[in-house]
């Protein structure tokens, strides 16, 4: 498994292009939302441009509110472009993982997981220049918008695929590598009232299943694959399937990576 | 059991009239949301006009998203006028089964479960006509709104009751016949990244509990009832009741229409 | 444990001022969001109308929506002046019992548990007063808004600590005493069609995890713990821990007050 | 004539079940506006709330504008009634004189001529408090709105008759006293940059033409007429008209009171 | 000259073709205000749903606004055809007389006093149909938003061009020929306070400057020209220049039809 | 006198600096509007950043109308900062010549005639870069919103106080040098509509008074006055009074720079 990020430069031309070109294929067909597509694709010069509109739009309400938003990720994707190379390849990712998104536009402009990501990509990066009142204020807008609630600290790296969404939840000190796929009404969360290390790790491979809450400091080895509903306290070895409340170990994952495979099936 | 929706013309006359009536006598009593039964209800001239305009309400937040709404819903129900029987039939077992609603007004002005469940039916409109951007635009705002996120390719029969909702997951080919009662945060979802039959089939009369998860292309039989917060991966027989991670059969389901009785003991 | 409401009078004092003097120290620091901090904390007279104000905003789209929620605020808030002293409480326990949170003006200002309890604390005082329809008004966009769903009619005490909150769900005769911490997606849930006492009374000092789902007029006793995940039927005795689907006893809760600990290890 | 404002009580108790009245009517007869007469009228509980809700919903664009603009009006009317008073002596005055006005209820809802003027007179409160930013605020969104730029240090009497209303602009230090009519575009302009006592003086009685100005801290006597289009640079004697640029002379207004008869001939 | 309108079918289909090929390039062109063109021009099937769309924009602040007047517009140009026809007529006497206009996309987008005219089209209808209150409402937010007030009743024909429009107004019984230009500020107004027939009636050809008042029931003759500034209180004879307060005959008007050279010099 | 603009970097640095110092005292003084002194002044880095969100937010009724103004309004003071010089040096003016104005921020939070000139300023960049929709879509805004009319092509210098400015029209290819005060309701118009240079052209130091109709390719001599509701259809030597209509000449101005002193007498 090829756990970076795909490479950055030629990557970002392509995506962009392809964007446009689907975009301006939905303005010629469906005039009814061809607004949406001019307004957050075609008139924008620049990906970065463009998703940051997208998440100012969706997070606000007011005039005020969308100004705000808006330069907020201007100045977070201008100090850390790398979160841009990581929200194109959750889009990929989406669009190869997912059977019902056919095209790496679809998670742009449809799919709230994408966007909730992204614009915790914004708060994350006002954390780490120690500006928490702004990362709050973007956490409470995202978790509001999308019931998506991640903490800005969380660390969360790229070729994520985060279906459905709603009700993901992740805590200050938990760890996402590259290339999981994680399902809706899933948790990371803590445990106890101290303020340390005390969150999940998940490593690169892994894939979550709905409704799954995988609690404090312990770590969800390389392409495990955790079942639906599981309730996890425990540490979880590499390729190793586990399930249940509490989650036992069922088997080893079937699938290379189950992340790829999105195969929920617990043997 | 009486699966059927209940004949279209005679219903349809009298729940117009029984809204209209008693959105005339909140207007009366409570001045202060006067505005919404008067906006929705009293100004409208017909059922269809007036639940394309709370939908369009609610997905919206400029004039330029209610527009589309409007327009997307009137299209919708004049193309397919069934859909608002269908709405109408999921009023009435609304009103019927849910002990914390005391009239057919209810959901149609307070039930975010029933409002989602009637965007969901626009969105399977343009699903059928092939207009699928339309589709997944419809659908994202519903996801964003309601936190319900219903595949517009999935097929839904009508005496629905969709309860507190948020959190709702439905997959493409999943189907829900008539008469079917669902708990918030349940989950008909796929497994595997196929583009294939790959979600559940749950058949009249079921009673699905809170944060039950229902995975692959299975079948609950009619009447069964599935306990809450279980994860359901096999086939379920009628009139039994199944619970449990992963679920397994408990008993026979107690209840002769689950859906009806709406009590989530197991035994 | 004291399981009282803190002093009215000191406690108002206190925590006024303290909002005010950490919301200038923002405005200062944090020019983007002084508008938040300005249109919420400094500008506002009294505490009462700085919760009117945010709840307001946060439920409404229009400014028809608006002034509305700003004026049933008003009235519930005058009618009934305990509310604020109990949200006053719940944000005093937000700060001392969540890692994540490091002042009495957080959960003010970003967190949509506090917010939506606090709206629920208007809803429950136009329940109380006969007027259901303002109440379900009210229900209905807090649910839409926050993804919290609590029947206006529950009885929910102070020192409440609804932790990310998502998926939330408190059903009509649901209780929840005074120093209750609850996680994300648990449910307080009926079962059956009757109209009768249906639903949990949660006794002080106890702890809910995520997604916990507990249905039925059954007691969880003081000081109790529910494990994530678990389906509760049945009753808990005080100072238990139970955990599975359906949940078991798993032994004593090790801590005296599980709700100030937030320790979600089952042993 | 009469020039005083009406006796107080008993004019607000008609006048106001006399708006209440009509608004009903035309709830009834025109439900696609049934949303305005509701909104401003029939929820409002007295004449002051209804006036002032009336105001901020045209000045203001956003939800926080239109709080502002309903604080304002609040407590300019609570600390000075008599504004109320003289509001409602505009509406009589303007329905009894104005031959396309057909009831006090048209120019509380249609007229921008009488809502610029009340606008006027809640600015006139604040400055009378020596609060000029705030009243400076509410001229600025006046002239924005209306096209009407009162100073709100200008003194103006009750019965007034603002017909059309564009353009009409007054200085800080004109004075109109009771019962005139003004027709739109007319300035009450001063002259020279001085800061003292620069503007005209309008007795009671006058009538004036649609865009005339009348320049200097010079005296309009009662009862005089000014001609539409003149420049008025110089007193007007009492019962006189004046006509031409600059105004001379042109004989005795032919009626007694020309501000009730709103002949615009010059002779 | 010619003072029909033109033939209808014929124009209606060029006219809009044109619109849409000229909107379409400022779509390509300007990308910043393509929402504009795209919103208002092209995703419109009709020139009828797009002047609708437009009117309903500019009067509107909120959504529910923005239905309301839809909804009339809808009804209007249903109703009364011919108001399309009109307007299209003056939006090609814009393109020919103005020399600062470019296209006849040009005043649909740009002038306020088409729009002002185009909506007053619609408040006339509903003012024929004996629904005054909906006219009354339509002519106050026409003068609120355009600085244009037109009464409802008043008779108005088309190729008009009313440039700059600010503060042009109307009263109830004047009468508007075809093919007629006025400038700003212009007033047709009324005299004495009876309700009969008391406002002027200007013929074909006219031309009017800037800032004229013309007042009574007083004939204004075919291609007659009135001076910017003057008072005009008697009949103007046809083919003849007026001038000065009050407004005298200064010679015959040197061009043949005023309305199309805008020559606004007095001889 | 000096008719040029002051010298930019001084100017520039001193003026911010106050409009910041007085804003904050407004913030402490009268919380009320502290969110528009914050929104418009304290919160923004520069005075053209502070410029641009002010002129943006008044011509916006749409976060998407608002973001375009923004965008536009920051290219423009990029491509062309001179024109901040200007803005600056036109509320210099207005707080020197204007007795109703007490300092340099009072324009610029509360006198459209300042604001409607700096949104011209905006303007009139594109149009000299070609870019003639935006200019016009500008235009049509600032129209509608502040009911002054200049066409972005008129060439306006610096120090300008447009008082009141409701009604003010310029065309095309007028000029107005600096230091000019010109009241309301005044016409800078052409005459024919032959393309060519066919608008008046006004020297430093003239003052205007309100309704004065200047039309034709004329030339309004330096520190030349004009009476009030006069129409100028000829030349003004400078330093000369002229009224009247059609406007004569009255005698010598009698004030050295009338723009300055604001007397709108004749003699």
């Amino acid at each position: 498994m090829n756990d970076q990020c795909t490479n950055e430069i030629d990557a970002s031309i392509d995506l962009w292009a392809e964007m446009r070109s689907r975009a301006e294929k939905i303005a010629r067909d469906e005039p009814l939302i061809a607004h949406v597509v001019n307004d957050f694709v075609i008139m924008r010069e620049t990906f970065a441009e463009a998703l940051g509109a997208r998440i100012a739009h969706k997070l606000s309400r007011t005039s005020k509110e969308y100004e705000t938003f808006s330069a907020l990720a201007r100045e977070a994707f201008a100090g850390n472009p790398r979160a841009l190379i990581q929200a194109q390849n959750d889009m990929r990712a989406t669009a190869e993982r997912d059977p019902a998104c056919d095209s790496v536009l679809t998670p742009f402009l449809w799919f709230k997981g994408f966007l909730a990501l992204s614009a915790y990509r914004v708060s994350h990066y006002f954390w780490n220049a120690g500006r928490r009142h702004i990362a709050h204020y973007l956490q409470s807008h995202i978790s509001e918008t999308f019931s998506v609630d991640i903490h800005p600290a969380a660390k969360i790296g790229c070729g994520i695929l985060l279906d459905h969404a709603t009700g993901f939840v992740v805590g200050e000190t938990a760890v996402i590598e590259n290339n999981v796929s994680i399902l809706h009404a899933v948790t990371l969360g803590g445990t106890g009232k101290t303020r340390g290390d005390r969150h999940p790790k998940v490593r690169s491979g892994v894939l979550i299943g709905a409704g799954a809450k995988i609690l404090g400091n312990i770590e969800i080895g390389r392409c495990a694959k955790i079942g639906a509903g599981s309730v996890v306290l425990d540490d979880v070895p590499a390729h190793t399937t586990v399930a249940g409340v509490p989650a036992k170990i069922v088997g080893a994952a079937t699938e290379e990576e189950p992340c790829l495979d999105m195969n929920h099936r617990l043997s």
